[in-house]
């Protein structure tokens, strides 16, 4: 896609999409919603895919949660604050937003750990089907830490991991892939892969399918139960706004629970935790995706903040996020001079995430001068500017202004 | 060890031991700490050695955290804020208090997930050394999850795991021997194992010895560099108070960080984790320990707590902490009935550590009258009650009155 000139010296375009904005936001049915942020009116915060902003509900009750449960009950919040069942009860209200029925997600550890038990997991399930398969096929341009994580996976595990575009998965699948691990938008690009049509590939070849959700869980609809997918791992504290490093998530699909077998089977994923045997039984259902002592001010702190999801439908937020940006991407093309940036973004909304991803090639500089202006998104190296649009916060009228100071910046770098 | 009969009817044995305590409490050079902690008149927590006492600098910081450097900083405050080195940097704070000079230690993850990694690491430089050794010896009687981690460890490097009692330990070492994974301190009895003395016979026959700290950091000294300890990991919400599911610490001795291994190789233990580099290379130093992001409202309410230690001996601690157990015994044995209740506790200092165990059959519904006291304490399966003392917040007025309402608790049970 390309930008036709216009460049900064054209107030009468502003003003038209300024207008447009204004317009859009009265429309907009999740509106509301932003009263339920912490938000400055200086600044456009577009980075909420990296840390999603304040919810106003968060302060007051990891307040509580410190003076209270931890300073005056101290011990007895374990079970009398309901601090041990955290974790499955934070996954039950993360479960909806990716479209799993109740005994599927856990909320412990971070991505990273939970990618580890996710691949060594559906490596043992797709060996115990079949030992021939010793091949993980890895997301060529994942987010690295999937990618290390795998490989670690299947040196511990005797397999062998190649690096697929997810376009060319289905080609690259074969009776010795064990388990294919993937995300469902590109970090660095914000495309959106096919979730549904992958997996029914990877199920086709007989292996198991492992998704990242990270940019994707409480972005738009994942549908992990409808589309069958058999273990997914996602982030907190980008589009769920949990807080910095709140502890991610692990999906289990029902019908491999039985033979999920952690590579960490801590102590809180053990049938009876303080049965204290020494061997290792595991919980049923979700639960056996536990592993040490849950980080109860992270994990508190995130349900808390999931209580913005109140009354929001998935459908509504997805329909808002490609509004954003798609009148994002018509700012960008009416404000910028052409040639100045490459959106990298797919322009077709179904491989579109709630990102656009800008490429130029003084980038880094760029974002460091757009900050000082307000607008936050961020550098990915080495030429990516990444906006995230978080349609819980974000109004039509952000956009435009985010892509008014975007352009005034490019025209002065 | 036998308690002598005097029970509850002795009002001038409890005048001779409160006045007793009177006099401890005035001599005691630690007793101004107290009053950095969140406690009440009413009780006496004597479960420190599950959950520490909130430290009072910590709701002020974390405040201070989620408001304005989450709320109105956001992104900003991975670096403006400090965030993204709180590890390495909590880590340093609590190096001086397990004997570690800089660079060894981080903090991140669970107990149960550094056990992992410690393991994995342990066993991996053996062999790195010596291809034949497969065996993995732990404590026979560790807390659980160390055993569970450690069968995971053996079963994805291809050894077996022998469980074995600590004293046992020099007799069971051989060429095969890789790594020797211990506890410091036994949960269950409160027994202190040799940590000088293991280490050096570990070390005698070529293997690596891996201690688990949980129940001796911030109890008593623990010489980790002068012992010549290969790995540790340990808990931070039990004697370091910092709070409930704090994350843990990872010691890596400087000797072996070249060689250690991680099988957790997340983008936050990469050299360059923003150069978004598709293979792996570990970070210098402890930072290779490190995994994914780190969670940062359980990170810094553990650095605000680790504030208490500011001008403290870990002698002192050491001193207090056996004058505390001394008392508790004497009390005990004064108060409670003989054949009551059985010492599970060693009587020498040198086998024990910051706590007293006592057994009797009806344990758990002693506890649970115990605690309807005012005094905490816990419950350990099938029939331990188990006394945490934790030096910089207990008297030993709160011992005396722990010991007689004891004593009045199993005369009515």
């Amino acid at each position: 896609m390309s930008v036709t000139e216009t460049g900064s010296a054209h107030p009468e375009a502003y003003a038209h999409l300024a207008a447009e904005a204004a317009k859009l936001d009265a429309q907009d049915v999740l509106r509301d919603k932003r009263a339920e942020f912490v938000l400055d009116e200086d600044s456009v915060y577009l980075d909420g895919n990296s840390l999603g902003a304040l919810p106003k509900a968060v302060p007051g009750r990891i307040a509580d949660v410190i003076g209270r449960e931890w300073g005056e009950l101290r011990i007895r919040s374990w079970t009398e604050s309901g601090w041990w069942t955290a974790p499955e009860r934070i996954g039950e209200r993360i479960a909806p937003l990716v479209g799993a029925a109740p005994g599927q997600v856990v909320v412990a550890d971070s991505t990273s750990v939970n990618v580890f038990k996710a691949v060594v997991g559906a490596v043992r399930i797709a060996r115990g089907r079949d030992e021939a398969r010793d091949e993980i096929l890895v997301d060529a341009a994942t987010f690295p830490t999937d990618g290390y994580i795998a490989e670690s996976a299947a040196r511990l595990t005797g397999c062998t991991v190649r690096p697929v575009q997810p376009g060319e998965v289905p080609a690259a699948l074969g009776p010795r892939t064990a388990a294919v691990l993937l995300n469902h938008v590109d970090y660095r690009t914000g495309r959106l892969h096919d979730l549904p049509g992958l997996t029914a590939a990877v199920h086709e070849a007989g292996a198991l399918a492992v998704w990242d959700l990270c940019h994707s869980a409480g972005a738009l609809p994942v549908g992990l139960d409808a589309h069958g997918v058999d273990l997914a791992v996602g982030c907190t504290y980008k589009f769920l706004n949990g807080g910095p490093g709140a502890p991610a998530f692990l999906y289990v699909r029902a019908e491999h629970q039985g033979a999920f077998d952690s590579p960490l089977p801590g102590w809180n994923g053990h049938v009876e935790p303080f049965g204290m045997e020494p061997g290792f039984r595991p919980a049923d259902g979700s639960l056996r995706g536990r592993v040490g002592t849950p980080d109860i001010l992270s994990l508190l702190a995130l349900e808390a903040a999931l209580g913005v999801w109140d009354g929001v439908e998935l459908d509504a937020v997805r329909a808002k996020s490609l509004a954003l940006t798609d009148f994002f991407l018509r700012c960008v093309e009416a404000y910028v001079p052409e040639g100045r940036v490459e959106v990298v973004t797919p322009a077709g909304h179904a491989e579109r995430g709630s990102q656009v991803a800008l490429r130029c090639a003084d980038a880094a500089a760029v974002m460091e001068r757009l900050i000082a202006t307000g607008v936050v998104g961020d550098f990915r190296s080495p030429d990516i500017l990444r906006f995230g649009f978080t349609p819980l916060y974000l109004g039509f009228a952000d956009v435009e202004r985010a892509a008014r100071l975007l352009a005034e910046t490019l025209d002065t770098v």
